[in-house]
């Protein structure tokens, strides 16, 4: 007789392991959880006989896929941009957006002058949207201090978001976001102080689970983003790279170069690009939020990344500038609609392929034993309705380290 | 003194009132109801004095709009494309997609299969989507029966879901949606039918408020239309007409002929069909959820409907093949950022205008007295975060005719 805490019965599995072909589908399912960790997770017939179970759930048809995990965010920030968008929609040039105070200025300003407890209180409205949708890991960057206190305090707030609701968070320290207001014209300084300054001790404090930057034309190149990766490796910590979204740069393959966890944006990647990542084991995460709301039109290479092999992983980008989007269930109808992913692609880009662009792809991601127990339940009767309905939230219950939390309706 | 059921203060408003600029905003306002109807709506300074209300309720600051209208669903159906979705991403062209039974003729299949408390029953959820982003009033069409019992059964239980749930529905017969597969090739026939047959028996039993067709190369011509009009206006009915959606057929000028409440879709409407719709007094309704979907280039003449000063209305166009889309707040966004419809253009679309489009102008679709007391109060800073934000619903309190629904959180 084994004893398990909690098994859920009756369901059918988008398992996403490894060890399975495709989403690794598994039609008359069982899934048994011990110390929020999955016990076992495959056909209920080939279950270990004589399971012992404090509880037991009929799950009586639902679909249950690994919880969601929104792979790449700037969910911490002070402020919104909706007068922006209002009145570039009214017309006014980017020069008049900006002589108002307008842009990622704007969103630094606000968040320099939000308290920690402040950047909270914020930030948890738009995770509770994310976790409604059955998300249980999300990645939250800072860089929009642009100085060390700001970004420790945005890298703080990220933590303590993953005290106050049961999601697990990855913070990514993005201090080389863009030149600060204050530098403007001397990004050679800011480096430096990234490097010299703020990356130590972020690092010290164990505030950052990984290095991003922002490599473009509009913030750092090719040199300064390779200053800020030597930096992050010597001190112990993952890269990951904004990579090719407006221009081609190279991107691609400066972080193939670190051994980047992951290659984010891309729609100007070109193939030498697409198979250096491919040889580095590097994720492409793809961001179609952001390709929407500035309304580019260039795709990013997807039959590239298919022809090398290259992990695909969807997030939402989230961030009041570029992709004000709070629905990865919608990121997943965008990277199939306007990116031509399939469906299975879609799925496992915001599980399996998300979970390796955050480097936990052991813990999480899929329904195999020894991981963490995150499931989404969900109300559908095929995974493809996941992709293709559009605002739409199927979610009957989520589960996070084996603790269910049951959706409400909207309307009480 | 005065006597009214309910009082709401302490809110800022934008009543979408004919009799105010713009969106009619209203910094420190007050709203009382009676009777389910609205007694007062204005400045809380210009308010009757000594009103006696039954409840008072303190708004915190937030904002109340209208309640939203969506003008333009295919809501009611059985079945739905998600297989269809998967398999044309997975490359299977048209044709073979025809063979394996999809495209409109499955859900037609599916939705003759349904009884009426079936399809009651697939629609709640969809419909409960809409709700809890505080729509008050929705729009459903048939046309999915193709044939006088489905298309009855369709009408039926649109008009039920208004019993289910407090929210105001409208019915539009669209019988002439496309020919039905056993009279492939024969859409005079069908015609004679919708016209000699569907439409006096639909008239009789009062089923449908209005009466739509679609105008298209692969759905009726310009004449089989004028025959469905013709026959709508001799039975007292109101029309509304798919036009240009795919290419001009000169559908808005033909709408616009009829005195058409709206005309709906109009990527490919002309400046003479815009025109003509500004004479007759016709509602443009565009629908960027299908344009999003089935990848449209072509976006409607906007700039044409405000020279010739055409009402805009926004819609979700919720319908399985090609909008399967749940989400006003998200239509207001696309609307936006596709169609570059400004922020009061776009709240406007989904209360005032869209309300001109159902011929409810005079019940409902801005804050004035003697409409129904149809309200959605929102936890937002400015008008525009309703537009700007993308898979995030700040609604704090549905209001239909004077009885509140608070928004429940997503996960319990």
């Amino acid at each position: 007789m084994t004893s398990v805490d909690q098994i859920w019965y009756g369901c059918r599995l988008a398992t996403l392991s490894p060890l399975r072909q495709g989403l690794g589908l598994v039609e008359d399912g069982m899934i048994a959880a011990v110390g929020g960790r999955i016990a076992y997770a495959g056909p209920a017939a080939d279950a270990p006989s004589a399971l012992d179970a404090k509880q037991r759930t009929d799950c009586e048809g639902r679909w249950i896929t690994p919880g969601l995990i929104d792979c790449h965010t700037h969910l911490v920030h002070g402020g919104n941009r909706a007068a922006e968008f209002e009145r570039r929609l009214a017309g006014a040039s980017y020069e008049e957006i900006a002589r108002a105070g307008g842009g990622i200025v704007s969103t630094v300003k606000a968040t320099r002058q939000a308290s920690t407890e402040q950047l909270i209180a914020a930030t948890l409205p738009r995770l509770d949207a994310l976790i409604a949708e059955g998300v249980t890991t999300i990645e939250i960057k800072s860089g929009y201090g642009l100085e060390l206190d700001t970004e420790r305090r945005q890298l703080q707030a990220a933590r303590q978001l993953g005290n106050e609701r049961a999601v697990s968070v990855r913070t990514t320290f993005l201090g080389a976001h863009t030149v600060p207001p204050e530098m403007k014209g001397n990004s050679a300084a800011y480096i430096d102080a990234v490097c010299e300054t703020m990356l130590p001790r972020i690092a010290a404090e164990g505030l950052a689970d990984a290095v991003d930057a922002f490599c473009e034309g509009i913030a750092f190149s090719p040199d300064e983003t390779a200053r800020v990766f030597a930096k992050a490796q010597a001190l112990g910590l993952p890269v990951r790279l904004h990579a090719d979204q407006l221009s081609n740069l190279h991107g691609a393959a400066l972080a193939a170069r670190f051994g980047a966890l992951s290659a984010d944006h891309l729609e100007y990647a070109d193939d030498e690009g697409i198979a250096a990542m491919a040889q580095a084991g590097t994720v492409a995460v793809v961001l179609p939020g952001a390709f929407y709301f500035i309304r580019e039109r260039q795709t990013p290479p997807i039959d590239a990344m298919r022809r090398h092999g290259v992990p695909i992983a969807l997030a939402t980008d989230s961030n009041p500038g570029t992709s004000p989007l709070t629905s990865l269930l919608l990121a997943m109808n965008m990277g199939a609609t306007l990116f031509r992913l399939t469906v299975d692609e879609c799925i496992a880009a915001v599980t399996r392929e998300a979970a390796r662009a955050l480097g936990l792809f052991a813990e999480t991601g899929s329904l195999d034993a020894g991981k963490f127990c995150d499931l989404a339940i969900w109300n559908i009767e095929q995974p493809a309705e996941l992709v293709y309905r559009i605002g739409f939230n199927p979610l009957h219950t989520r589960v996070w380290h084996g603790h269910s939390h049951i959706a409400a309706s909207g309307i009480a």
